[in-house]
């Protein structure tokens, strides 16, 4: 992998003197009709060994373009904001609108590389968390970025040299770190990870380039001209080119039975029982989301469903038996200029709760496989691999320690009728019945078979989609609100039994020691 | 000012569970008008004494209105990002954009409030944060934004009671915490604090309501009508009212003398000058930038200037000497569609750096006295009062250890001309001369006069302007570099002096002690 990248690579002086003004020139140009047009982002990932030129490089980016449409992320540390998210937020969060050029220095690879070499994971973990980056960058390329990643390389020697250089220049002795000898004497461990990481990430869409760290002209000259030919390729392609799906395509069952119409809708229970049953699960939640536990972890309910369903009745149930302090409703509706600048999953990411705390979703990043999808507004290759991107989503969540609860509030044909007939007769404006919600109605199947198959595709063990059956309010309800609680203590009392068991572990090692 | 909220305020049960369903009915409706007109953002501050119904208010507004618009901030310890920045930064990200609205449990008033009676602070200063509060608030109402503040009080033995009331209660025991309790024995000095903040920030554009807490059905009733009946107001103003200034208007002075005449534009370096300089400069930034005690500090750069008079050269020549970790450069352009549903300094707040970094500003917070001025995009009494924004702002900066730097380019209007026509002859597109560049042209005496009112108005002893003549690009490049070189350096110099001066308190203290 590395073969070439220890060849000795040089550039005389005559050489870069007569080439770097006009790739300098170049790259400016590309970068103004770049910023101009805001069509996509550019990610520049920035890796390799210490004492390679990778700090040298991003000076270099900022010195040889404008710096004013360019992002530098030097990741250190997590800040207890960002530990109390997946671990992606803090790069999600930074991630670069179109126009602009984002460049990461420590990047996602950084912490699942330090953690396989300094024996935290084993090969199995780290090769999962290096095939999670793959689906990561591929979305990224997917959504219209520009992903140049580098990779800066010595050999181990040249490595030692370098380092040796920085330390004797009083300018850049500062720079060499206890941190960094001690990386070099594990030089064999991390070549291994790098590798490893290297290899497996290498996609068609975001490829690395191995460049020589040893020659400063040849890695300047490699690194501009690799980022030029990059930028000028992608902006000759007019928009994102919409590429029609080879995918065999969805249809629907062809004896016409669906999940849907399995639903018993005639369910209901009088108002004495809700009444009842309404008094008791909320003093349920109320005193999950009030116990100790509650604060080691997240609660991310969504909420689809078809039009007068009764979302925001349901949601209203929920909060009325939360402390105002802990939760958030986010209502989904256009996105704005600034969402639409990022990845369609960005305006997500970005209200994930903290710990202890829980976030509803009235319609949800399900939109992309339901009205995006049967309205038309996006291709089927990107709503296609939607399903995809959304279950790698909730599993990060998951993963996180965060209780993904999915509602699918259900009502007939008939009694959406009923209930827009109901509405038309109300005064008040906010149950207004809109041209759009009757238009919806009209594609009444085409939604059903887009429910059926979203359910199909992302109803997963670690985030479950529950059918909500909503003829009757008050039975939706308390389905809702019951399964919520279901859903929260079995997450609280699992902690509980492990915690439990970590205890006895510990207290029978104590009692062997003795 | 609470003698009527001790008067036994009681509302019958008849009564309320008549005017209950009409109320919550009126307050849904002003809601969904709000939502759907998008015009303006409410901020509810919910205050008061610990059991006067807080967080049952906070609640009830969620339960009577539609939950999805609403935000609730229960502000708790600052998290470590939020130290990082001025007190009032997690405020900022925590406004509501335009249409939505935000509940505040902990508010600007608490901290205050409690370093005062806790004896950090004292009265005069307190005082200070108060007279800041107005101006914020002031601020936020000239802004457009709609501000209720209620206060819930409690006598001191209604507030004994009600503790009590709640520790016997199985369902709200956990609410009662041993701090209230040693609040409640500190009842006189809260309450002394709580009156001259409340009587100090009750202005006629956000007053306060004291609400007597001890009688539910009265505070739900209370806090219902005055919302709906401020909601319903504000909404009836069809927009905001374009107010007339009745200030004498800023007149350029009559002899025609002004500062910016009054520059030496001739003033120029050599190349070689120059290049020893450059040098000579960029290392002494770039060391004071690795200075440990720079991690304690924040920068702030803002360039404004006439077009072309070399903005970008003089930003690029300050990165070059910078780790690019360290620092981000904003080019402020037109507001995006979430800037403009803010006050306008939002867009400002939210890129403030962290400790230890430095954000230099393309264009910046001056453009609402420079081109919005100029070009009448807003009304004089709106800029009119940004002088004093923009000085609460610095100031709130330079109080929290940022060098706040502001150049401004100063070029003849000869010269422009000579780079225009330059410009339009070299093939780069970057260097494009647009037509908004000459029209701005032909109004450069307004520039001109507004340009010297804002040195006027806004230069101060804590954030000066620094006016540097840019005729010559070499000369321009070089006074930055020296400026900003010469205000971090004055400030860690300050630092360290108050460092030593700290330890030698202590060791000659300790020697005292021997």
């Amino acid at each position: 992998m590395f073969e070439s990248a220890e060849l000795g690579h040089k550039i005389d002086k005559a050489t870069h003197e007569r080439e770097v003004p006009k790739l300098r020139e170049a790259l400016l140009d590309a970068q103004f009709d770049f910023v101009a047009a805001r069509k996509f982002q550019v990610i520049i990932l920035v890796g390799g060994v210490d004492g390679a030129g990778r700090s040298e490089t991003v000076s270099l980016l900022n010195e040889w373009m404008d710096p004013r449409h360019i992002e530098v992320h030097g990741m250190g540390d997590p800040s207890d904001e960002e530990r109390e998210r997946p671990p992606m937020w803090r790069f999600w969060r930074a991630l670069p609108p179109d126009g602009r050029i984002g460049v990461f220095m420590g990047s996602w690879y950084t912490w699942p590389i330090l953690d396989y070499v300094y024996d935290n994971i084993d090969q199995a973990a780290f090769h999962d968390k290096i095939e999670r980056i793959t689906h990561f960058e591929k979305m990224l390329v997917d959504e219209g970025a520009l992903v140049v990643k580098f990779w800066f390389h010595l050999s181990r020697d040249g490595q030692r040299k370098r380092l040796k250089a920085l330390e004797k220049d009083p300018r850049s002795c500062w720079r060499v770190t206890p941190r960094d000898w001690s990386r070099l004497a594990m030089y064999e461990k991390f070549h291994e990870a790098d590798e490893q990481a290297l290899r497996m990430t290498s996609t068609a869409d975001a490829p690395w380039y191995i460049v020589e760290g040893a020659d400063p002209r040849y890695r300047e000259l490699t690194v501009g001209k690799i980022l030029l030919e990059a930028m000028r390729r992608r902006l000759k392609q007019k928009a994102k080119p919409a590429k029609a799906s080879s995918a065999p395509p969805l249809l629907p069952p062809i004896d016409n039975l669906h999940l849907l119409k399995s639903l018993d809708l005639s369910q209901s229970l009088s108002k004495k029982q809700y009444e009842r049953a309404l008094e008791e699960q909320q003093a349920r939640l109320a005193l999950l989301t009030r116990d100790p536990l509650f604060s080691e972890i997240s609660v991310v309910v969504v909420f689809e469903g078809n039009d007068a369903a009764g979302k925001g009745g349901s949601i209203r149930r929920i909060t009325g038996a939360l402390d105002a302090r802990n939760y958030q409703v986010i209502p989904i509706a256009a996105p704005s200029e600034e969402e639409r600048a990022h990845p369609y999953l960005w305006r997500f990411w970005r209200h994930l709760p903290r710990r202890g705390r829980l976030t509803l979703f009235d319609r949800s990043w399900y939109g992309r496989i339901l009205v995006e999808r049967v309205e038309g507004f996006c291709p089927e290759v990107d709503w296609m691999r939607a399903y995809g991107e959304i279950n790698d989503f909730e599993d990060q969540l998951a993963r996180h320690d965060t209780v993904v609860v999915k509602f699918w509030l259900a009502i007939s044909k008939d009694e959406q009728m009923r209930r827009f007939k109901e509405r038309e007769q109300t005064g008040f404006k906010r149950y207004k019945i809109t041209d759009e919600d009757w238009r919806n109605r009209e594609k009444w199947e085409q939604y059903e078979s887009a429910v059926c198959d979203m359910v199909e595709r992302t109803s997963t063990d670690y985030a479950p989609w529950t059918l909500i059956e909503s003829n009757d309010k008050r039975f939706a309800r308390i389905k809702v609100l019951t399964t919520l609680s279901d859903r929260i203590e079995a997450c609280l009392d699992a902690r509980r039994k492990k915690m439990k068991k970590q205890n006895g572990d510990k207290s029978k090692s104590r009692a062997g020691r003795k």
